[in-house]
């Protein structure tokens, strides 16, 4: 019998199912900087140490996004080896600030099973949490994945579609955020001018500029993550492929559309909520990525005078300026180019 | 109105004004890793906390240029967004050291603006000075940018040409440097038999070695630098554009040459000070860079019985081996293949 | 007389020389963070300070090849600049736990050396030392390499070949992990059920994923390591030579092997000792490399009831999977497409 870890079916999922993921990981400056190398993110707060610690940090914390990208890199081996496609993202909430020297676990639970009609695949529903080595939660989320069936043959199980909140409650924003001292906030600094009341829901944002993507770098980043999903990273066996080329992790393009959204959000410092995501098309190596975002709503947060949110859709596209905010045809069908379709809560200084 | 930021035209600069630039950045040992996997530097004193106690720092010093390209890539935003070429850069001066968990801002002032006679673009001249948390400056310099006018018809401004030094005075330099304790250094671990008193003036070291860029890497040194210039990401745009590829940062030319001084300048530890400097001709992905310098002068630093300076001219060729020193041609033109004229300071150890 | 380093030749060693490298080297965080990224390595003890602490680590120890291509990357300027071919490894030995803030130095003791009998080239031996600033040796290793005699003319020396030991005693593994709290071993966090006693000699194990490898990426763990061998980074040069591209390192093939090898060894948490390593053929970018592994051995190490030993056979190869376990053909020479024949022991927890 082999050692090799073969990925789990969906015969091998049930719901209440806990998984304690492996490779438990410590994130440092070392992280940051490779973050920063790999998307040329600009965002103050997570940027210097004096201005977060002035803010009421206790130093710079790490991007929201690179916590994400590691939780759910440990979730990969368990959850979706074997997965035909990462189908969406829900309710996923920043917890707490993770800081360099934290050590960041992951677990999931299976909430949800349901057999595709084609018999040989499903969907399986998983919340992943992400915990500092003192227990404190800094992030959960739920995704859904289709599996391959280890037997087209087994018999379906009873189907449980879990409930999905649309988006998450304002009031449960902002725990990842210290009280702000707000008056230290600089806009110079932060490089923007706008906060949270300067922005105004069905506002349309195009970030401008693009970014380039090559293999080292989409690798590398992957690598980073300790995201083992095969299809990033060997191109022997891609190379005969559908696609005939590396597809590149959903979450690099995720990570680029956010750090070009610097450019019209520079005040938007913190993802606060994931309320949704979908991988609409795939990225390849050489493709330019574009983004732009849309302000689906603005919130107050109870109890939170210092900060306030933002819902914002965030468009990332492929080989295709944003000027024009595309995002689906007359039909209802995605525009052509478009990659992303990410719906998130921002946190904003007032 | 658009929330992103256009970049400023050269209407929008005048002598006297002031800009804070966004984004603090707290340098860290990721940061120094990442700029030795991208250079593969090796000057002993950057690169071994223990050596650079033992000499008289607190520990490893942050490589000159990092800090440089750091304090570079602030100004970029608002000075060089619209920038239809970086000039030349004069009066450069590294004030004090920068260590792992300093963190870095910038401030540039207009110092002399001129309409060029075309009426379409002009020249502003910008000192930028990059500190630390605490107001240290640990970094001046003025480069001139050509930019872009919003508006040709708009009326030429009085001329005002700063005057610069053409060659910094040794006396200021050195300030970065703590009063070594030389007997601690050690030839062997610096790599180096050769200190200030084994150079001549004329002479002319060819540094051998080859370094070709890719795109991956020179996008990862740019964002690292959070530096935002277009020109060196977007390969949708760039690939209709003149050249038809990327440009690389002209800074990462800059680095890279430096770093293959090492070959000759293993104990040319520290960059005091920029005389000059210009990116003669583009570098592009699949070139291989090469480089040498010439000892243009020697100089005591008056208080320093420790430490000399070498003033130095690094240049830099592409697909093409230094042996021969190419530099200009009979009629004062750059030689085929240079693509950096630079002048700077460089202290070695007595 | 040039500055710059001509490497050293077949005559310039002589038995008995004792070399002192250049460049100290202080591991970071931030070597950790491009280690990781550069190969996707899991292993648990050297991923999270909480995990290694709770074992009985200081903190995460620096993965043991990092040590050893820094260790090694420093001797290639005096040992192998003008070498023709590293032909093999043998005795290496990991002696003490190497923690982010530790400064590497480099020696090398020539031990060996014998001219070929085309009289231009000739095999030099070196035994080389890595040991930390407080003198604290945490790497021996001997290599022999062939090395370009700097005149065909000049007389053979006296043949010197060193007893080289076929395996390191297992009584002599061990010294870089602390008496482990193996209560404490989680085989959740681990990433795998197996443990010491699980294996068996003769035991084979496919790591089923490919890595592919790019140009950018090679280069820059080549810099990391502050190896400046040419041939790896001159693609003007390396295009007009024997294979028409840059080779990549052969410590990265070694690297990348040793990450693939987490599926199925993800508790051989520690590189022991090295027995032997030979390069069977080049790797070049753009090539998928695949990995397997063979249990040559297992040895208990006396004292030590915390862990055991696998004397293990690393194979790797390029554009072809390893579910056969390619290794030689009929006649013994290496399959085509194995690039890499690498003996060790690794460390398991009971």
């Amino acid at each position: 019998m082999s050692k090799t870890n073969p990925g789990n079916f969906f015969e091998d999922f049930f719901v209440g199912q806990l998984i304690r993921h492996a490779t438990p990981r410590t994130v440092t400056t070392g992280d940051v900087a490779l973050y920063t190398a790999l998307y040329g993110t600009r965002f103050a707060v997570q940027s210097s140490d004096a201005l977060a610690w002035g803010l009421g940090y206790d130093q710079a914390p790490v991007d929201d996004l690179l916590v994400f990208h590691i939780v759910f890199g440990k979730t990969v081996p368990e959850i979706s080896l074997n997965a035909v496609a990462n189908l969406g993202y829900a309710g996923g909430r920043f917890l707490a600030p993770v800081y360099p020297g934290d050590t960041l676990s992951a677990v999931s639970e299976v909430i949800g099973k349901k057999e595709n009609s084609n018999g040989k695949t499903g969907v399986v529903y998983v919340r992943s949490t992400g915990y500092k080595a003192d227990g404190t939660e800094v992030l959960d989320y739920v995704r859904w994945v289709m599996v391959n069936k280890r037997d087209p043959q087994s018999p379906a199980p009873e189907a449980l579609v879990p409930e999905l909140p649309a988006v998450i409650d304002p009031m449960a924003l902002g725990n990842a955020v210290p009280m702000l001292e707000t008056e230290y906030w600089d806009n110079d600094l932060a490089g923007s001018p706008y906060r949270f009341a300067d922005y105004a829901k069905g506002e349309k944002i195009d970030h401008v500029d693009g970014m380039t993507v090559e293999d080292a770098e989409h690798m590398m980043a992957t690598r980073l993550y300790q995201n083992t999903a095969k299809v990033h990273f060997n191109q022997y066996t891609e190379g005969k492929g559908r696609f005939g080329t590396r597809l590149i992790y959903g979450g690099h393009v995720i990570s680029l559309a956010r750090s070009l959204s610097f450019n019209g959000l520079g005040s938007a410092f913190h993802i606060a909520g994931i309320n949704g995501g979908r991988h609409v098309a795939p990225l390849f190596a050489g493709d330019t990525v574009f983004a732009w975002s849309e302000v689906l709503d603005t919130a107050e947060i109870e109890g939170r005078p210092d900060i306030g949110a933002l819902r914002l859709r965030l468009v990332a596209t492929k080989n295709r300026p944003c000027a024009d905010f595309p995002l689906k045809d007359d039909v209802g069908n995605y525009a052509e180019n478009v990659i992303l379709d990410f719906d998130y809560w921002a946190i904003l200084p007032k």
